[in-house]
């Protein structure tokens, strides 16, 4: 999924911020199909995703949004995640996935319920899974306010049925936008908001200017990640100019859907 | 107890933002030793006090601390009030009283807990009762900072027993101050911040500089109040020069404490 | 009239800030036909701002605006009070009303002239009748460089023939409009800018919003308002969809009458 | 007379924003004895000001306070040039001078009155004579806040008395002084605010500062001035060291006082 | 040339500042087929230009470009005046002129360069003739970010084979500029940020506005050129409506180049 | 050295933005009776610094300065090196090496310069030698300004006889501060800003406070570094205690300088 700038954290960290239990990290790189400008091959993205995690005994990346040939909403990648969640639960508690979400990769935070077997009937779908949850940062969060980039019907699922982990170095701002907004304000019980007290300016597009202006990243991004750019020259002017002038895969589909409505 | 602007809230309000639920809240104005500048006699204090909060069902005024003669530490006054909690506990657990503290009135608001009957040894101290906590603004939330105005056992017993309310209207701020401080970051889980949303920039301050040129506070504060205030002709320039030069009896006192560590 | 958040004084307020004599003050809600989006019907609007305005004895509540079946500028509607004042002036000099304008409610604040019997003959019109002058607050003036919203020989009426009592709480901000409009600057002299000192942010946004989610909007608004709002359930998120979509009055008649002389 | 940025105005520009009348005004340089730091001989402060205003009809320079041997505060120079007015009234009452103030020298605006010869007693004082009134920046006017370098008497004197033209570019900050300042809030209708709007940053520590390190400091000041100052090389590092060390007479004189009256 | 506000130089500054040496500014009114609203006759611009530089030794008045029945890029204007440079190189090298760009008139600093005969092949060009740059203000710098004003192998000539001298007084801004841009970035060496330590806020948009109001434009401008101004009463309500709704002559060439190629 | 924030660079980086060529980093820790609040033992600092710069092929850690059992001057400090490097430039050329200087650890940017003979008195000192420079961020420059921590002859000799590198986010603060202070304006040409464009946050303090607390410090500081700290557990609530309340060294000496010199 896209959403601006990724929050890096660790579960230790969340594990202080938020009372339930993190048991893993998803990321999910967003699939070709979304047509970001300068959005290279989702090929190339998953490997970095792999890289970079390569030590974490919590993360993973998944591979299955990438795949897909056509853009998938968001709430729909949730869905799948969590769909898959309850499928592993009863094998294998421990193992139960969750989430991820930056750089059109998503990242989900699963967090472990109280396992009794209470089964009143609207809780047959979680029963004793985890929950997915979806990390981002406030650049994410803001982004529901941008004209027909999102649904508003996927806005309600993705903070009424799964929830929200917002890293944040403005936490004022971001809760006054969930102030803002009726959705949000009521669900704002499942947006979690995490300060980000030790901020950096590391973004994307500073590591592509850079990368373009052949300035070293060094220290900006794992230096497995790093060799792998530089191996492949990933970024460079012209990559930087893919999709230029094509209209953002959401975009394009709501405002589509918005007119047929219309004719009907 | 002092500290800066009071929040105006009712317990709907801290109902939708704290989980636990509000029973009722304690108005309990600092008395006549605390030695601020401008302040006027506890006597009037606590009958604007009554007068303000007539109509309220959940507030009532507290005249133990202003009867007090000498200064009492915030710390003492919230003892006080739990122990008077806990002592009504068993004949009432209905009337069980809460909080609050504003203008050196000190306002608490109480949370009912779980009233089963677990006696496990930590919980003997708090049983069933309501527990106090302190309402506040940001502005005595940072007023922890102040040299001398507060012994560090004080702050350690207020957030790590009882526990802070603050109403903010700029809750990063407050974050940040819990954040950089250690003791506060350690009990942040008993500091519930609140968003005000709707502020006015009324203060005492400006009232009181209101009534010493003759311009007309309504709707500034409560009709019977302002009726008070203009009979007895409470806010002149010459009450504003009451206590003018005298130091504040916290500082006072931990400033001599210190010194006779020292000597010892 | 419309024009973003209401002042609320006092004619001792004013009298303190402008020389001249404050008579009375005239809220003025507008029609239906305005189509402002969320707009609820005259009728309830009238029957709260007689409600708010109970006790008052030197505002009143004027009809006349509501009852227009199309949208009048707020030129018109200062020319309708100033002639009915005028009309009446010679009966009765104490009661000539004047000014009032929030929430698309207008309000006058009238200032009673010297009442010497001078007749020159630019004077014949306003004799020794108190003159209307419109009450507003800084985002009224400042819509003034809204395109299409005004029409810039009324913007000349309002502040040459009529004036402005603009209440701000960024005085300076006011005064730099001014000065780079030519025609604010022209009546400089017309224009009186009333530092709001002591500031509040109750917005009718606010109060509409708390409604909506089922907060208590106790202290926001007088108690009888309150009361009439909450009996006739008046702001719920039917009525905030109320015109949504619809052009403003003024835009639309603004922009169809520039088409038209482009045509001719 | 000191008081921090001296404003550049003309009887053109006052005229616009205040209702009096301007005739002349009133450059007084401070003595030596008022002992600034790096405040150069009056002999060559009184030649600049006479240099720079050579070509002006209504700005004069005065020696009187230059003259003075001790410090005189600014209510008796203001004083002088009051009884100086009224002595001339009679014999010439166009050449009725006012004003002046920046850089230790003072300025006055004089205004004149109405001359009808109204002789209520307390219009004895002033009659038909124009008003000495103190021309200031914004610096000046807050510097009344800075404890002991003025006595309150004399400030009540200055706005009480005389009055305030303050020139400004932040007109805000200005209002918001006087409004928390009882005395300067009592005299308000004394003190005319008069908007800078178009600004610039020069000023004597920059000029100095620019002198000091060879750099040019043409169209920065009136060429014959920097003629006169490079030709006597008036500011250079020494000049900067002048008083370096030395209590400003007025902090001198009046926390002395300060001190005598708790002896007696 | 047309950017925003002008800097106020002189060489010894600019000596101050870069290390290269001014040898002369030239001032190089825009043509009337600019079309800028408010734009008056370059005949005017040109005597005011004339006037205004009168008694500089180092600054001059071209008026190639005001000649020009074409709007002309400024990469041509600047490669005018270089190869004007080069062909009186050889004869006086003295004279060669140099710079300057404000208020639709352009300005260039040329800096000698050694002029030891090297005749490599790329340096034929210039030779020992001193370079031309273009002397601007930071809105110039970013007004190469506004769409459509500039075309993109034209700002890679100015700063490639030019060079700015921008004086700005937030250097930190354009230094930010200059990063985001990748052709910026790549001849930074090019680019000579200068900052105005001593600012002003005198612009010719505040200027007009003065002389439409009537007021003094007394120490804004040059008194001959003042003089001129007033005596043919340039500025007014008129003249700010020339070119009102035409379109910038450089949007209308790039825009229409654009589709030009669009269509092939 | 001390000095706040220390910059992370490479010689990438500063050869982008400095035109001399820079051959090594040296760190030098402060040593012990710097005496500053929460600093650990030298021991500890040092090795710390070898394993955060083990794979550095250009920082160098140097044990001198912080083996000293006086506080030494970083005036000396960066004499010592520069003797050092003087001594050793006849040997090894290539080996010369440069500077550096974060959190009491000094940091010089050395910068080889041309190696022709040239044999001019003034350069005797340093030949073809490089020469040292105090790398820095901006919150050292400014410490510049704090009263007493700094002998002006001392910043004379910093910026005259070295020169600063300045790493900086706010440019313009530094150049700024720099144009204030007339020392370091006459060396300007001495002191080189380079612009951090992409920033962290993380400090020491931030650091110290994280450990304190028991939170992780992973991807704050090398993993090696991190190893170290936790294996000793080298910053406690008891390490933040060590010298508090002991003035620092440099406050000491030059405040017993002052009073020296006032006596004779």
């Amino acid at each position: 999924m896209e959403g601006g700038n990724k929050p890096q954290v660790n579960p230790g960290i969340l594990h202080g911020m938020i009372t339930e239990r993190v048991i893993k990290g998803i990321i999910s790189p967003v699939g070709d199909a979304y047509k970001k400008k300068g959005l290279i091959s989702a090929h190339h993205r998953l490997i970095m995703a792999e890289l970079a995690t390569k030590n974490s005994n919590w993360v993973e990346v998944d591979t299955w949004e990438s795949l897909q040939k056509e853009w998938v909403e968001t709430a729909k990648v949730l869905r799948h995640h969590q769909e898959k969640l309850e499928a592993s639960a009863c094998d294998d508690q421990q193992s139960s996935p969750v989430l991820g979400r930056p750089g059109r990769k998503r990242k989900w935070a699963e967090q472990r319920q109280d396992c009794s077997q209470r089964k009143s009937p609207e809780q047959t779908k979680t029963k004793d899974v985890p929950k997915v949850k979806l990390l981002c940062g406030a650049d994410f969060l803001e982004s529901f306010g941008v004209p027909n980039l999102w649904k508003s019907e996927d806005i309600t699922k993705i903070v009424g049925e799964y929830g929200l982990i917002c890293v944040t170095r403005a936490g004022n701002d971001a809760q006054k936008f969930i102030y803002e907004s009726d959705v949000l304000w009521k669900h704002q019980n499942n947006i979690h908001l995490v300060n980000e007290w030790i901020t950096n300016d590391i973004s994307s597009t500073k590591i592509r200017r850079a990368l373009r202006r052949g300035q070293s990243i060094h220290y900006l991004v794992p230096d497995l990640v790093r060799e792998y750019i530089e191996k492949h020259n990933l970024y460079s002017s012209e990559s930087e100019e893919r999709n230029v002038g094509v209209i953002l895969a959401p975009l394009q589909r709501n405002i589509a859907e918005a007119n047929t409505e219309e004719i009907l």
